[in-house]
């Protein structure tokens, strides 16, 4: 399939700059272009890479200023980068999509598949399980009793759902994912050895949640634990039982968030973030990659750096400190010496 | 089901407070408690609740003062988290669990299975391995040629055994944890191309052991890997080959031991810890999340902190100065400028 | 199967010393020696064991120099570590291997099989998959479309390899590693929603590639995520959408890549390690385990240490300093009473 710059810019509502006419069939990242190829210009740093390019069109952000010749056909659009994910979007939704049910798969008669429903090839659909509409699930999935799966979702191939949990509308679920196995909760006894706390309670996922390959929500040990609405966790993030994670909240991959924590909504965690245990996590908080938390977050739309994380000017100045202590060190040093001349220069005065 | 607060503080072998006929049919935290409900109070942070809480019933430790007054029926009981816990095991026990081979599953001739088991669809045993009495596979598990298995011990979905693992009784091994996968061990060559050295030891597991979602046990260069009896390890723990861990030492999420290092018994670790190979942890040891140990810990029930990780009292101290870096660096800057002056004076008089 | 000290070191091209008709049946560690197993010795650690080791064979190093007598045969070699570990070859692949298809499996008509294929119960091999000769697809494995799979590679039970990816020759996934899952990608909304980016690209894994249990590679957004012909990465390892990992760089357990990072060849990367997006890392750079770099590291062969990195010299001059931070802050009170004292004495004076 070709499409001319013209009908791209329809699309997208934007205006076209150079040949209406220009044709792409794929897409390529700027710096990699290539005749036939569409890319896009959104991050300042890669501006350069406009000037040389060799894609027929990119699309740039309405403000975008030309300070040298280009060459590509550019279709000016308000935000350069969502019109290209939704570009991206149509390509992908071109691909043509699994249905049907593959044999031989496990689906308990007491099971409820909504219409247009996808079970790869060994698959295990147990007892009482309930799939929404237009559910995907791939090939060596596990969806355990009672649990509930809103249309829409896809489970990738080796996800597995313990009993009982709860997952919401077009939901992502990665390769490998377990979601509601037994949070780790163990009474000490007086011999030393540990006494298993069952863990009764399920997972709650909301609509509009992506969750990482690998990455583990454990069930909770009462109640539930709850990923809000549009949650996205990345790839080995793990959440242990009875957190909350509030709507819109972000983890990167192999974070991870200790028992009973509430994490607010809107919220942005780096890479291998660790936050404590039964603390609160206030809104729109954003966090450095290695930072550990461990106590309340009480400001919204806080910064946080570090482990012990600290507010980001803090921790950057202490960092900065930290990285010359042997200068401090030897200032320290030569302010000694300095006062025991002056001590003697006294007592000799 | 519904049983009395009498009825509760006999199997439990507590004093009832409050009506003895008051009853209850499930369990809930005592902040989210409603009639109908049992809670438990054991946290003092949660003593508030207490005074509030819509729970039927409420376990409490025989030394609970109440200091208002408290809605609910009270049962006393030496220790009221184990009390519940037990409480817990009874609800949990009320659940069915699976029995019988399920089809299609792979079950080699030559493997033995004991009386009782449950083999999950999908799940694949191959050559002679020995599979325990009442032992629980999952759906879509994997067992390797000569895996040993206990009595009572359960394998959840997706969990991978390599060959020639021993695994004891009374296990748990939830989804996704993979046991025996080879250890991470290649030897350098002059062409900077590495061989790989194989791995043909194994892993034991003992008896009463925990592992959580994703976690990993590789297996020995040569001999074994061994979690000991009682070891708790939390998703995606990472345990290196030829590793040793005590007896009921618990690591918690995503902590990870390198290779050949030995971890007494009784140990905690709280999550994202590191630790480095061929060292010898004592007996006893607590380790704060995120914590890094780079050498031997030789002090049995030290408390460490940190990365690298020392003593925490130490840790901590040095914690406050760095959170107060900049203060310190104004503080010797001020100095040098008062004893400039000093000189000055000094020059002067 | 026995052989003699005179068989072993014609087959290593070594010298013997002690009895050439010395036979051994199997193999251990030097501290594990017992009647008839063959140990080695090269880290100088072990050094002692050689004087008590019951092993009936050691392969030293030809410049072992004994300082006692030694009960073992010995057999002298240029390099012992290397010569052991290819005595191990040997013994591993006198085990059998599987092969053939076995059922039930999920082979598309459109898939094809290169000679010599084994393919384990419950593996799936979906539409236009090509794998080739002597490929080793253990059960419970997920080869999605179009997928391609090079020689003798073995994927273990429970890999997962989304569409499109492309694996080389003679690599080994290990179980449950998630090939080709989405980057995480997603673009900022107006209403705090996000909206994903497709992750249209693939994973590329070249040649004599290992991959730990657990581990994750994300496929590109758009192009390639890379590991280059030797890379090596231990389990629970996460690469994340287009990242090119250079030729022969190891990555112990539980370290991270961000997106689009670019990392040298003949790097070598310690557990935990967490490395920022966007960045490129020069050849043969060494980092230590936890490690947080978070810009460019531009010198070939630095050795970093640290969250954040720096280089190890400065960073464990501040480690030191760190550690006894109070004792730098009493130093620096002591200084302001005595200063105080001058200053009066100057006043008095």
């Amino acid at each position: 399939m070709e499409f001319t710059a013209q009908i791209i810019a329809g699309f997208l509502g934007g205006t076209v700059e150079g040949d209406p006419n220009t044709k792409v069939h794929t897409i390529a990242k700027i710096e990699e272009g290539f005749t036939g190829a569409l890319s896009f210009l959104a991050n300042p740093k890669y501006t350069p890479y406009i000037y040389s390019t060799q894609s027929s069109i990119v699309l740039v952000n309405t403000d975008f200023v030309a300070e040298q010749p280009v060459a590509a056909t550019l279709v000016r659009v308000n935000n350069a980068y969502e019109a290209f994910a939704s570009l991206l979007d149509l390509y992908a939704q071109s691909k043509p999509l699994p249905t049907g049910i593959e044999e031989p798969s496990f689906i308990h008669s007491s099971a409820k598949l909504g219409a247009n429903v996808y079970v790869g090839a060994f698959s295990y659909i147990a007892e009482n399980a309930v799939i929404g509409e237009n559910v995907k699930i791939y090939p060596q999935v596990y969806i355990g009793n009672k649990v509930k799966i809103g249309d829409n979702t896809t489970l990738y191939p080796g996800t597995i759902v313990y009993e009982e949990c709860v997952i919401g509308n077009n939901c992502i679920i990665h390769a490998g994912a377990i979601i509601g196995a037994d949070g780790f909760g163990f009474a000490s006894q007086e011999d030393t050895n540990y006494k298993k706390i069952p863990q009764i309670g399920n997972v709650i996922i909301e609509d509009y949640v992506e969750i990482g390959a690998n990455a583990t929500v454990d069930r909770a040990t009462m109640g539930s634990t709850i990923l809000r609405k549009g949650v996205k966790i990345d790839d080995h993030v793990h959440i242990a039982h009875n957190v909350e994670i509030g709507e819109n909240t972000v983890m990167a991959a192999q974070g991870g968030v200790a028992g009973s924590t509430k994490v607010g909504k809107n919220c942005m965690f780096g890479g291998q973030v660790g936050i404590s245990p039964h603390i609160k996590i206030a809104d729109g908080v954003k966090v450095g990659a290695q930072a550990g938390i461990s106590g309340d977050v009480r400001k919204p739309g806080a910064i946080l750096l570090g482990s012990p994380a600290y507010e980001i000017g803090r921790q950057r100045r202490s960092m900065i400190v930290y990285k010359n202590l042997p200068d401090l060190v030897a200032k320290v040093t030569e302010l000694e010496k300095t006062i025991e001349e002056l001590k003697n220069r006294l007592a000799k005065g």
